[in-house]
C-alpha cells in the first residue's frame, strides 16, 4: 500500500465530512479528508444554537474542534480541492487534487455541500445537452477537433479544460467576470495545451436547437457582455468548486430532479462504494442533519469494508 | 388554548427528542417534551467521542447540556412517561401520561428509542394475533366480556389494562417476574376496575391455533413458572415503556418488518402529523444519526405548521 492509498476518502471538510471521518477513523479505517474547513458554510456562523450539546459556539470554534477531533481519532485532513474522480474497474477510486496529486481509496464519501453554481448565461438551461454541457468526462468526446468554451475561474474549470485536451486543441476558458484562481500545477497543464484564458463574461448562448439535426449542424454563438459575439462548437460550465453535478456525472451517479445526489437511508448512492452525506443530498441544510448523515454513511462503509453486519460505535 | 395545548409534543427525551425540541422551540412553536433524559441510552456513556464538536464529554454532561439547551430556547420538559396517544378526527393528538394527565398537540414527534421488550414467553410469536396481542386500542374489542391477561409491570401495562376495562371486567396483570412500578394515579384506576395484580411469571402460551376457527373457539392456556396453568381468552403484552409497536398500533402507523417505524427522508410517518426520529426508525443506533433525524423531523413540522416551504434555522 503506497502513501496515497486509503480505505476511505471523504471529499469535503464541513460537518458532514468531518462526522464521517471521525466514525471511519475510530473503526481503524485509514481515512483521508480532502477539503477546506474554511470553505464550509459553517464558518459564517457567529453563534450556533441549534446543534444539540454544543450551544453558543461560533462556526470557527466548532470547525477547529472538528479538525482536532478528526485528527485525534487518526484521520488525515488534506486542505486541498478535489477536482477529479474516477472509479476503476477494480472498484478502486482515484481522486485528483488541484495540485495534480492522486489519492486512491476503496470507498468514497461525497460531502461536498451545495457548491453547484449556475452560470446565469441566458439559454443555459434550454441548450443543456445541445451545445451546453457540465461534464467533460461524459460529453467531451462529442467535441473531437472542435472549438470549445469552458466557463469557470477556478481549479475545477482548469481540470475540465485539461481533460478536454484529449479531444481538441482549441479551448478557451472565460472567467465569467471573476478573477482566475488556478493552482500552479494546473496552470502548467493549461499552458502546455495552449488553452486560452480570457477574463470575460458571457451574456447569452444562441443556437438553433429546434431539432437534434439542427443542433448537430449549427454553431453555439456566445454573446459577451460588451455585445461582441464568437462562435464555438460547444461550451462546458465548470463554475465554483467541483460541483455535485460534476462529480455525479464523472461517476455516472443518479441525481434527483433538482440536482441533488440520490442516497438511500444508509447513505448509499447509485454507484457502489460511493456514499453521500450533508447538503449535497438535498433536504434541509442544517448542520445536525449533515452530521447525522455523515455518521450514517460512515457506519455503512465500516459494515461493508469490515464485513460486520451489526457494527456500532458505542461511544 | 388551554395549558395542555401545544403546537408540538415530542415523546422521548433522548438526543433525537431534544434535537427536535430545540428546532421547533427556536421556530416559536409551543413545544413540550415528555420523557425522562435519565432513561436515554446516552446516560450509560462515560465518554462520547464520536459526536462531532463535543468530544470527550460524558453522557450525563451531554444530557444536562441538552436539557439546558431545550429549555433555553423555550421548550418545556415534562419528566414523565407517555402511556397513550390518540389522533382525533380534527387532527389533534391527545397524549396521556402516567399521572393520568392529558396533553394536546397539532404535531407529534416519536423519539422513543428502542424500548420494545418481548416477553420471552414460549409461543408468543406463533400466537401473535391469535390470542396474544400488543395493542388494546386495536384488538381489545375482541375480548368483550372475556377473561384477559396483561403481561407487564409498569405504567404502560396499567394503562392497557385500564383501556381493557371498556370491554371486560375480568383482567389480571402479571408482572412477569419483575417488581410492579405503577403510578398512584393509574393504581387508582386499576383498583376501581378491580383489576387483579399478580407478581408471577408466565412460561408458555398453549392454544389450538391450527385454524382461525379453532383459534376463535379454544382457550389460551397460560403455564406459569411453577407449572400451574390457567385458561384465559387472550393476553396483551405490555412490557417496559410504551413501545414503538404500542404507539404505532394505537395510531395505525406503518412499521417495517423488523418493528421499526417507517419514516421518509423528511421524518414523516404514515400517519399525517406524526414524525419519527432516532433509534425507533431503525438503522444505526448512533447519537449523531438521532440528533440529525430530530432536526429533520422538526424542520418538517415547522414547514407544515408555519406554511414556510423553505424554512431554515440558519444558526
Amino acid at each position: 500500500m503506497s502513501d496515497s492509498d486509503y480505505d476511505v476518502i471523504v471529499i469535503g471538510a464541513g460537518p458532514a465530512g468531518m462526522s464521517s471521518a471521525v466514525f471511519t477513523a475510530r473503526a481503524s479505517l485509514k481515512t483521508l479528508v480532502i477539503g477546506d474547513p474554511d470553505k464550509s458554510q459553517l464558518i459564517t456562523a457567529s453563534e450556533v444554537g441549534n446543534y444539540l450539546f454544543a450551544d453558543g459556539r461560533s462556526g470557527r470554534e466548532l470547525l477547529d474542534a472538528g479538525i482536532a477531533q478528526v485528527e485525534k481519532y487518526g484521520a488525515q485532513l488534506l486542505v486541498n480541492e478535489a477536482v477529479h474522480i474516477v472509479k476503476e474497474e477494480s472498484g478502486v477510486f482515484r481522486i485528483k487534487t488541484a495540485d495534480a496529486k492522486e489519492y486512491a481509496a476503496r470507498a468514497v464519501v461525497l460531502a461536498i455541500g451545495v457548491s453547484y453554481i449556475k452560470s446565469g448565461i441566458k439559454n443555459e438551461q434550454e441548450l443543456k445537452g445541445k451545445g451546453v454541457h457540465y461534464c467533460v468526462a461524459c460529453d467531451g468526446y462529442f467535441y473531437k477537433g472542435k472549438k470549445v468554451l469552458v466557463v469557470g475561474n477556478g481549479n475545477y474549470a482548469a481540470e475540465e479544460a485539461i481533460e478536454l485536451l484529449a479531444y481538441t486543441k482549441d479551448i478557451t476558458i472565460i472567467s465569467n467576470g471573476r478573477e482566475f484562481s488556478i493552482s500552479p500545477e494546473l496552470m502548467v497543464g493549461l499552458q502546455k495545451g495552449s488553452v486560452k484564458l480570457r477574463k470575460d463574461k458571457a451574456f447569452e448562448f444562441v443556437k438553433d436547437a429546434s431539432s437534434t439535426a439542427a443542433a448537430a449542424k449549427s454553431k453555439l454563438t456566445v454573446i459577451f457582455k460588451d455585445n461582441s459575439k464568437e462562435d464555438f462548437d460547444g461550451a462546458f460550465i465548470a463554475l465554483g468548486a467541483a460541483s455535485t453535478v460534476g462529480f455525479a456525472n464523472k461517476l455516472g451517479m443518479e441525481l434527483d430532479s433538482t440536482g441533488f445526489i440520490v442516497a438511500d437511508k444508509n447513505g448509499m448512492t447509485s454507484v457502489e462504494g460511493v456514499y453521500a452525506a450533508g447538503s449535497c443530498t438535498g433536504g434541509t441544510f442544517q448542520m445536525a442533519k449533515s452530521v447525522g448523515e455523515g455518521c450514517v454513511a460512515a457506519i455503512s462503509i465500516v459494515k461493508k469494508l469490515r464485513g460486520i453486519e451489526n457494527y456500532s460505535d458505542l461511544t
